[in-house]
């Protein structure tokens, strides 16, 4: 995985530094520079809440120079984008996209955000490897400083983070439940030229859901008690 | 594409009501309800920005159940992930997972978050049909209210009405269906003290599987076969 650094260029709302500091508590980064920005009080440290570790650890920069320092890539965000091909400083990518194209990266990543009203300036944009744009409505596409470094943040953790799935059924377990499926339409004398249809319906749907273990042990039981149900109180053929 | 319902459930900081407001806006839903929420003051208009009309619009009411109305789909977001498949109370999906299993849903999603400290209660979390959770690092989860809305919507908003999927079952036949498997556990003499959590279980399968039309037609006409089936054939009380 890279090492990353968020860079706020001019931030203007202290508030929100100390928003994005938290958020960067919540995705597990860590290294904070800030570019000439407005004055820090109580209330980013108000924000930040249990990350205010990253606001005493933040560096105050007075360039950009400073802040891009060491970086192996430079990722810039952008509100605006340009469809025209020779806009090309404008062409930018989705969050999920720059994740996957991370994956593997070694090296300092550097996320530059820029300020809440003008965003990052030509020049600055200039300075960056990649850009990401976060798609948004037509009619209100300004977002709050702190939502657009959670939300990339947030893409790229997903990239680290193992997130622990229950475990799932397994093939074995998935083909016995079609068969104790099977055994009910059999005991309900369910129409034989219906029979292959519904199967596979059940058998896609059951795909779609992703039982786990414990899902399907407790259907099985009852497909299987309601089938013993109904053959119990037959009369022997 | 489904229609969208943000719910906040007991919220308690007004500026965080404001920046959902807004977030909502950069990312096209409109519909606010407030469960019981704290006063809301300028703050909450302040961080609206250019999305007041959401803020002017919103429904503020004293229950849940006022909330949920006319719903065809809960979803109910937490922070608690749980690893043992016992709990399944607890087994959520990703924002992004949401989003692919929503494409081509018709009808309501309400999207519940719950109090900035204490999330969604039991009771409120049994209530929804899927869990979402947002993965963060285990130092520091617990993420602000409004990144969190922002991070879902995000999500929601990138997919894109593309192909037509089959038309999917409303929440009136999903309520149907959870009742004939109740039915079935009824006729089999399913034991009482597990009824409760087979029940949810059932239904968070069934929220994983978006079933269409179809689908829950036809597996409710097999279990209302197998209770019938059962009860026929028992000798009567």
């Amino acid at each position: 995985m890279p090492r990353f650094r968020v860079v706020l260029v001019n931030p203007m709302t202290d508030g929100n530094i100390g928003a994005v500091a938290r958020v960067m508590g919540n995705f597990g980064f860590r290294e904070l520079y800030l570019v000439d920005p407005c004055q820090i009080t109580e209330e980013a440290c108000k924000r930040a809440k249990h990350a205010n570790y990253i606001l005493d650890e933040a560096r105050i920069v007075d360039s950009l120079d400073e802040a891009l320092r060491s970086s192996s890539l430079v990722v810039g965000t952008t509100g605006i984008v340009t469809t025209g091909e020779k806009h090309f400083v404008r062409i930018p990518m989705i969050p999920g996209e720059l994740a996957s194209r991370l994956e593997g990266h070694e090296g300092l990543v550097t996320l530059l955000f820029g300020r809440e009203d003008l965003g990052l300036f030509h020049e600055e944009l200039l300075r960056c490897d990649i850009l990401v744009h976060i798609p948004t409505s037509e009619v209100y596409p300004v977002l709050n400083l702190s939502h657009a470094v959670a939300i990339l943040l947030y893409e790229l953790h997903l990239l680290e983070a193992g997130h622990v799935a229950p475990t799932e059924a397994s093939g074995v377990e998935r083909e016995k439940f079609i068969e104790f499926f099977s055994d009910l339409l059999d005991a309900i004398g369910y129409p034989e030229f219906r029979r292959e249809k519904t199967t596979v319906m059940f058998r896609r749907m059951i795909g779609r859901a992703v039982p786990t273990k414990w899902e399907f042990h407790t259907i099985m039981g009852i497909l299987a008690d309601a089938v013993k149900k109904i053959r119990s109180q037959l009369p022997p053929p």
